[in-house]
């Protein structure tokens, strides 16, 4: 790695992995600093800094090998891992995470769901088992697990959270609009704001024109 | 406005947003570039670069007014202006934004739902009323909407999509695994990828010390 790379890059490497699996998807074999900045909206020599940041990832004047160079950011994203996963809240976006989301494109295997509606609790959604919340430090104690989602009203955010850490969840998700900072220094966590692009939306509805999209 | 806004700057403006929301929940007043910028994970100086895109909003050497600059960075994302929604979609992830996600904070009001599901149209959900999809055409030519909400089966993303913008829709929030480009101009879309911040989290699991969080 020549150079630490910022936040900023690490952000964009999903971005990066998701243009070029649509790119082997179409049956790319070869592409262009200039070419994948284009389709990203970014400038090639940004593409190019980026990649910097973990070595170069090969010749720039023969452009990049699609393959290779999507399988070197899954590695460096840690995708090529393969991850457990438990679910906190199975109600409607619980539900439809379990169902719809492609975990295991990510290497990450959804194991186990956990709710308090009775109804729930002993059924399978898609697979996956629901437990009764009230069993989440039992499970923890016998399954290690690496990531836990939170999908629950946003009151039961932050003491299922703990629980969770304190069982051995070493990152966190959090889908709920209550943004969580738990603060500690090797528990991560992502907050998803769906708000955040509705503001983006927002904007662009008043600012139609001429807006360059690079990110 | 001193200097056209980047799209990384404006991808910041509801982070800012947010931020301000909660100091001014929190009653503080006044707030420092240098804070600000704290609390973000950016420097003072970027923070002050961002709002010179927009007049810089006031007197740096006394801070900013918590309250104004709010609304300053609302009116400029136009959430301040009233704007009505449909949702096509009122599967699980569709009913959980229904039910859970805070149009009215952003002056959006989600006035009709879609969807094929013969059990669904004809109920309400949280006051919100499930029509057949195939009443979207008639649905249009008599209400003005602004935004599309599509949370539907990806294979149906497109041509719903495309139905919307025949129908006067002017902006997309697609939150399908689907990711959508119409390529129109002035139809501005906004695809939501949970799987971006399940890849950072990913990173951060396998780089667990010293990511320096700007953004």
């Amino acid at each position: 790695m020549n150079k630490k790379p910022s936040w900023a890059v690490i952000r964009r490497l999903p971005r990066y992995f998701r243009h070029l699996r649509e790119l082997e998807a179409l049956g790319e074999k070869k592409i262009s600093s200039g070419n994948l900045a284009a389709r990203m909206g970014l400038t090639a020599s940004q593409v190019r800094q980026d990649f910097n940041c973990f070595g170069g990832f090969g010749q720039q004047g023969y452009g990049y090998n699609v393959g290779d160079l999507k399988r070197s950011i899954a590695e460096i994203l840690g995708i090529d891992k393969p991850r457990r996963a438990i679910i906190a809240g199975a109600g409607n976006l619980g539900r439809a995470l379990i169902r719809n989301f492609s975990f295991p494109r990510y290497q990450v295997e959804l194991v186990a769901a956990f709710d308090v509606d009775p109804c729930l609790i002993g059924q399978e959604i898609s697979g996956v088992p629901v437990l009764a919340l009230t069993e989440l430090e039992r499970y923890l104690l016998e399954n290690a697990i690496d990531i836990g989602l939170l999908t629950l009203p946003r009151e039961f955010v932050l003491p299922v959270a703990m629980r969770m850490v304190a069982g051995g969840v070493r990152g966190l998700w959090n889908f709920t609009s209550m943004d969580l900072h738990l603060d500690l220094p090797n528990i991560p966590v992502e907050n998803v704001h769906f708000s955040e692009s509705l503001m983006v939306l927002s904007y662009q509805l008043e600012n139609n024109e001429g807006i360059n999209r690079e990110f």
